[in-house]
């Protein structure tokens, strides 16, 4: 039942052509899809100003091309993850401007200035040099959706002094995100120096007993540090996102 | 926005009071809850003659028997699950008609006799007697939900010939319901001689590598024949369940 | 055949009523092995309309072409599965009428045309995009064993007004096929709002926690709404033939 | 090296008693744990008005009472976290006023007022009344550490109208802890409704396959919504806390 | 029974040379769950010599002497495994001759001396003193089946001296059942050693990693040396079971 | 100390060169490895008529063929296992008359006739048409190892008419291998038949939670019929040379 | 062969008795098993100084008693691990001078006084309190061996100013043995502070993820830090055991 | 605060310029940092003579010959581990001197001779041949720290006698690691001839219930020899690294 038909219902109502018992009959089954649609628009507009964003992998250069026309039509910006290098070219000659992160296999199209929303910075750490790719994730993540992102790499708790050397950043951080593989370490570590969230990202970095971050992910669910949670493994999107939706006024 | 209000609100656009585009921004922000609510009264229609079921793992008897009084006072049928023996005794000096199946910890409650609805018989078999549990307690679902049951106990696939002994009523049978623990073969062998549908319940049966039921699922979740689909380990009022949504009319 | 019948023919036999060959004619309905087989004819003969199913994993073009024509022979309705795009050039050229779903790698050749005689309809949801190839060889399963299929795909729990919106065709479906990857939640979901049986396919999408698709897998087995059982992971065919055998009348 | 003898070293610099280069190779070795402690107290300042935490678990009630003497001697509020209720009579003798929460086995004692500083609702939400243990210990940590908290229970996915019957207070608060078992598939849900953090805690409740909570955690990981990070199993305290961290202004 | 003696069966019935009784008594024999029950006998038969079997675990005193009790009338010799002491009071005051093992909990009651069937000798080793019970359940079953049977104790691999002392005894043997917890390394080292087939057994003995006897298992299954089959954890029964198949003529 | 030096010593004691106590120190640090040969030697004799066997996974064509050189100089029949196809060309050049088995990648070179030693037939059963290949690698290994070996193939549980039309053959087997993937039910039914060892062979066929092997590999260990014994997943050669062990004379 | 009748074979050979040759094949039949004993003796000598130890899990008080007063005749010291407290008092009757450690249920029982042999210091670090059983099992082990041992508690990676108060005794000790349970992250933060050998002892502290010291444990094998070893979860006996080995001059 | 910053402010001190309160405040922000890369100077002093280590995975040549060019500029000894073959080309043109290990994939740059410190011989024994890879690594990585190594290949515990052929190496060695796939026994037999330390490495060779090496990692960890120590599957440069700080004087 969209706008329209509900109008003539109801001056069907004031007409006296349906009686008031006729119209609550109808509206018992008033599918609440519509309603529902409603719930989208309305939710849509909280969420103004976060981009559209695409999940590359799986999916051909042309079907990410004409997802992003749609999107570029109406003006959004357009955030694409997981998104193979070498489908870049053919869509890159249809959107010039879209940049591309190729670490992390993310690309961004700026349709309109990012404008920083976030009250404070939020600072991506990584065990090591290998967790790169899933930080940068993060970091485009939270940067596309109105944030300040700082990154902070290869401070691994093997090495304590290279995290305490960064200290001050750390704790003038708003939000945190640490992304760690083989022992996942780092969360408990950061955790402990910070009275901010932390979300914890595992990755699927190592071998052997990591078992693809499965050994990591335990370590930051065990985190003896308080303020610690933990995404899914190598999702370095979710967790700007959540840090994004942290970091909101 | 229950009836009541819906109506006055209608009887307000019917005598003018509230203007058609006041009462479409009304509907907009209609919260559908209590669309919801409508949807659970049909619902509840469409599963009438269902028993209430209470699981009564984690309940102290009082709490039980207050659930059973609030529900045997609207006549209801009452089915309860997964009820320690221990926990009978006040229960039964309050409502002496509830019957307790202490093998599969089931109690029922039986308000007004229960009409078999069930198209045809379901059939439960069990691999062995440990399995005995768990097949009641499905048997006592389905008969609740107004089914004919008929249960085959102890004929395993290590003694084939006593499982094709049966083999006229397994044929006949309108839907299966087979229960088996240690390595969870006898839903292959069953779903290989009908054309029927299968449902499956692993149990815990067994002792090492069982696993408390892992072995059996997965065998059953890995079944060669057609057919069958599984439930939770020892999940016997599941299998009653879905087992009687088959058999409906 | 009891002892009575048995006896019975034999003393026709004994009274030259019924001749030698005939008796061993009679009895090779009987015996063992012989037996087993009378029992795949009279279950061939129940399961007559079901289409002959190929697992076309792990076998080569020519042996694909073997099979299908010693069927099509008989003048059977063929039903390939898991055949990859690659094996479809030869085998086309040799069946030109054969027609192939790349999505879901599953070929189809209709020597008659397939009769509809399932009761109701079977309503096929998906949780996402990336569930469509399984969604798709379920269906067409269904379809290939004679039932009124419906698609519904993308309506995952994390928008739950896509699903609400789609209620009505929900409510009205005689057995539901849900396939979902990552959390496999839409089990719970559509299972709570319908009276029907539901069958949950977990899928191998998503990653790392996914495992591969254990994490729906264990979250269809725990699905909290009753009336849902669970077949193996990516297996839409299992969903389609058991969600067939239920629609039977 | 504690202030006085820092203190008393730099006398000895500006009288001259140690040249400065003396002073330096001193500074050299100056143990960070100093620094370290330092850290701690300015850490300490961040965190005033945050309850001082004791874990019970595996404490007897002489432990408990000591440690909750010496911190009640500082004017601290405190919150004492699974605290089994036997343990609890002796420790009210001591303190009457601890306040004990036995569905959580929380206690907590209150000696200056808890100020609400948090910047908006944080809504606890359950899917079972099983889980309301781990909502309540989430829901008391976050109160002790100055948070309004509100609790809906009993909202599980398989019932989605009771859901969406508190739609508008699931989008009003400014952090929501999820709490559920079994399937886990609540925070998908709830995440897909709102614009701000969900913090998911997989709760141990079910039988078979959910494995000790196991099931429900990978859900959630797996959690197609944006906006949701997990804490370990059973882990209220820990979600009440990184709430509040989140909920901080 | 073939075409052709069934032609000259039903030719002799024809012919007078066998009366119907005759014949059906004949054909008792034959169809489908008669001849299952002929097997069972014929298998009986094959098996004579073996004693009965009552698995203790879950059963009453009443239901174990209620058992033995027809078995024993029978004459059979009688096995009982997995009986907790503290049935055994009443079971001997109705059976004084039992034999109780308090060690495996195996029971035993020989009503005709156990014949020495087997080839040779079954030889049982045991990694450690806590391998015993299972081991002395292989024992016991496999001289109630007619063996004879040596055990050697407390001979891991981390003393290999220990084991290569009784290296004749070991060579000697014509079936070995190692029964190891742990590290489960000895059947390696004994099928290194032999000629013979070795039947492995894991034990639940151990802690942390050794998960309940799933790292003993693992490593028998990787048993780099030829000539090694294993069994379930702590299935000491098993061991014997198949050991004696394979010692017997 | 080889047998020359021994000689030697012993030599000094009778010339009196040594005194007895001096040769006795020397024989205390007499290191047993000279004896752990003259074991090897001991043992190679017992094992007389067992082929030399090659694991060919993960040699070049290069090492394949020094190796086999060696063994067919000294006109001993060689094995070769896990041997791809793509490395059979110069194998095939230098040795002309080597058998290859491309479905199990076994490789035969037979110097001397294999004479048949085993006390009955091998009998070896495959549970659907892809547990081929593991099934002649045990077939060919029991055949190089000098039994009469019997392959039924594809008499999965699924059509158990088609098992019991073997019966006869299972029946007369005097070692059964039974290889079978997905449920891995296949032992079990067979178990349950017959009198003698059943060697049962978890194959990885099958997909989702079949767990490459895992599925049958516990089903099988958990067989809840007597006389069953597992090897790992997919290793035919171990069941075809631990069954031939079994049924040496 | 004992030395007796190796020496009279020996004197034989140097009487004629006994040709060269026919010695020679005696010895070839020579029983390596004394040569073992030989190794053993040496092996004992080698560890003289060395406690012996008894398991008491699963041994009763009598069983205890027995074994300990053996050793003790022979003056040797003892050393207890896993024994329950309720068995210390019929074992302190017997010997008065056994010492109990109640937490990490060890009992060492002194009849020399153990000298210290250790070329440094063994220190031995918990991450929590929780730990500390644990930790001292690992400590009476080694003081037990020989060395000086320094305990410091309750220093986990959460608090890392707490852990770097300690760095110079940490970077001062010899051997490393480091006990965490929950993430297991102090054995990387250790690794990287030192140039010594780091023992990280999992434990099974913890709930929901932590898996009984799962999570731990593979925390501990992917430790970044290079110079950490892993032993069993809960092994602070074997822990002890192995850093005394390394500590040995 | 650097060393000049440090000198200037206790020259402020020392004229006066700057209070000794006011110092101490200075002193309390002092940012530990530049302490900890005191502590980083010092520890490198400490370490050093051991070379510089590259783990050469997920790296491109370029990357490598640019971090090896830096360290070979001050005259360090490099290792470089993990190191595809397909990248040593470029490699080997820029550094014509390096050695390339193609079984490890290890290389080594020795700019000055490596001095021999360890106290003893560090000896790798390797189950398989298919061991020999990781075996490589420990060797290598051991030789560049400065330690005599030998290595013994192929004394798997299924032919113990050639592993007690080397006993006199074994048991002279002053650490010694045990490389082994499959059931991972071989640490557990060494562990009992020796009384030094075994650093047990895991390897992922094998196949089926191998686990790609937990099988092995399961059994190293419940070795039942003392003095057993573990690192992650396939560490043959972990293995290395440990025993040479355990072999350091």
């Amino acid at each position: 039942m969209d706008k329209d038909s509900l109008s003539e219902l109801l001056r069907d109502v004031q007409s006296g052509k349906v009686t008031v018992s006729e119209a609550v009959e109808a509206f018992r089954g008033l599918p609440f899809e519509d309603i529902g649609d409603a719930v989208v628009d309305h939710h849509r507009q909280l969420r103004r100003g976060f981009p559209e964003v695409i999940m590359g992998q799986g999916k051909t250069a042309e079907q990410v091309i004409s997802i992003v026309r749609s999107m570029a039509e109406k003006g959004e910006n357009v955030l694409i993850t997981r998104l193979e290098a070498n489908r870049m070219n053919p869509i890159q000659k249809v959107f010039p401007d879209i940049q591309y992160y190729p670490r992390s296999r993310t690309a961004t199209l700026v349709k309109k200035p990012v404008k920083i929303k976030g009250k404070g910075t939020i600072l991506v750490l990584t065990a090591g040099t290998t967790d790169i790719p899933v930080a940068e994730e993060a970091m485009v993540t939270a940067q596309m959706m109105g944030n300040e992102v700082e990154m902070i790499c290869d401070v691994g708790v093997a090495g304590i002094h290279r995290l305490l050397h960064h200290r001050e950043k750390i704790m003038r951080a708003h939000v945190l995100i640490v992304v760690a593989g083989m022992e996942g370490a780092l969360p408990s570590v950061v955790g402990g120096l910070v009275s901010r969230p932390v979300i914890a990202v595992p990755t699927s970095t190592g071998y052997g007993t990591s078992f693809q971050g499965v050994a990591a992910l335990l370590a930051m669910l065990n985190a003896c540090a308080g303020g610690v949670a933990v995404v899914n493994i190598d999702n370095g999107f979710g967790a700007g996102y959540i840090a994004s939706l942290i970091n909101q006024p």
